[in-house]
């Protein structure tokens, strides 16, 4: 019996020095691989960056070890402070460089999520990112209406509709979502828009860069100007036809191709 | 003559008063404006992701504000950490997405300052992208052929140089600085490129997107398949044709457009 014990600690020992000898901890890997000493803040930043450099794409979940600093930023004053800056350089563009006609066809396009609504509160109850998207559960958070405005969003909304442009808001969003959506932007003060285009069943076999792109060639050849496009993905403002300028808000919660 | 002194300190206390009511301090001014209390840091973060975002173009000189800031971030861990995270994206694009055909015509395409080379001990000494660049002067200490390796760079050069990619650098650099920029490649480290491809006479009126994108235009007129371009500047990655894939290395010191 003692020997069958011994053996057994010896057993353990073995396997929890096997263990310890496979490191999975991403920073000593780092480390020993390219002599950097980094902390999983600087490990959290660069791949953050990367995703608003458009090197890292079409991730499915925030890696594990970044949820906490991904949550972080996104609830944190930085996250405001750089939105608020993409929304002021918008305004720049309006006053200097953007020649608007005044004729009726000066156009500017929106995303919705996390460009005029946020979707950070079902994020927030959602593991930040971390957990793989149930598209249902999503779903039926937005049917409650509930998303806050991105403020500085408003804003520019408003100087929009003061400047005579037609605001047109192109989304993601499913059609069966269409009543739940405007109730949500007139609730948190958006209202004057020109058109809300969503994802009708022909649009979703497509990836989403190709509907949007394939809108703003049906608004073109209707004759607007698409003077801009505020979105926070890299789906909504690359791809042709595109607009005169474009401007992404920061998100790196989640990826939509 | 007492009466004038009074007079005088009246005068002083009047303007100083003046000058405090004037704010110029940004930080206060941004307080005032949207009622969110920030500080320098956020700030100037928010100045460099939006710059990375591609939401800021065509800026001369760092805010004077934000040099210090700037700075900071070019010498720092988190810079290194960012470009190898760049590089990291190349070599996961390459090892998963990418299907090389061996034949000879697979190529990429690398800038060459502040991607192969780095200027930051250049933009040290002048200011840290606060001062308007001065071309003489950078021009001057790229003929001493002194610009460190950006050594993830260099890793990425030579695994496709393992992989039997053809390697094209293509700089915005002047034909008059082909010696010293082959001296400086070599000497840390660089060689068995396919082609160097600077800026001829000719280039010198284009803007620089649109020499790059003429580049790549020659490039697969002549059979070669572009699967990916490394740049720091959005005008290396943007305009058409376009590589399979691009990546972006971070730099908030300059915008060449």
């Amino acid at each position: 019996m003692a020997r069958n014990v011994g053996f057994l600690i010896l057993v353990i020992h073995a396997l929890l020095l096997g263990l310890a000898a496979a490191d999975w901890n991403i920073l000593n890997q780092k480390k020993a691989k390219y002599g950097l000493q980094i902390t999983l803040k600087n490990y959290c930043e660069s791949w953050r960056m990367n995703v608003e450099l458009h090197n890292i794409r079409d991730f499915d979940v925030v890696p594990e070890e970044c949820v906490g600093y991904i949550g972080k930023y996104m609830t944190s004053t930085q996250y405001k402070v750089d939105s608020e800056r993409t929304i002021d350089e918008c305004t720049v563009y309006l006053s200097t460089n953007c020649g608007l006609k005044k004729d009726g066809t000066d156009a500017w396009i929106f995303d919705i999520d996390d460009t005029l609504l946020s979707t950070v509160p079902y994020y927030k109850k959602n593991g930040f990112g971390g957990k793989k998207l149930n598209s249902t559960c999503l779903e039926e958070w937005m049917q409650q209406a509930k998303a806050p405005a991105l403020e500085h969003s408003l804003r520019l909304f408003n100087q929009l509709k003061g400047l005579g442009v037609q605001i047109i808001l192109v989304s993601s969003r499913r059609e069966c979502l269409r009543s739940a959506t405007i109730d949500n932007l007139v609730d948190v003060g958006y209202h004057g828009w020109t058109s809300l285009i969503l994802r009708g069943p022909d649009d979703e076999n497509k990836d989403i860069q190709k509907y949007k792109a394939d809108v703003r060639k049906q608004l073109i050849s209707s004759g607007y100007r698409i003077w801009g496009i505020l979105g926070d993905q890299w789906s909504s403002v690359e791809g042709l036809p595109t607009a005169k300028r474009t401007f992404k808000l920061p998100n790196p919660l989640y990826y939509v191709a």
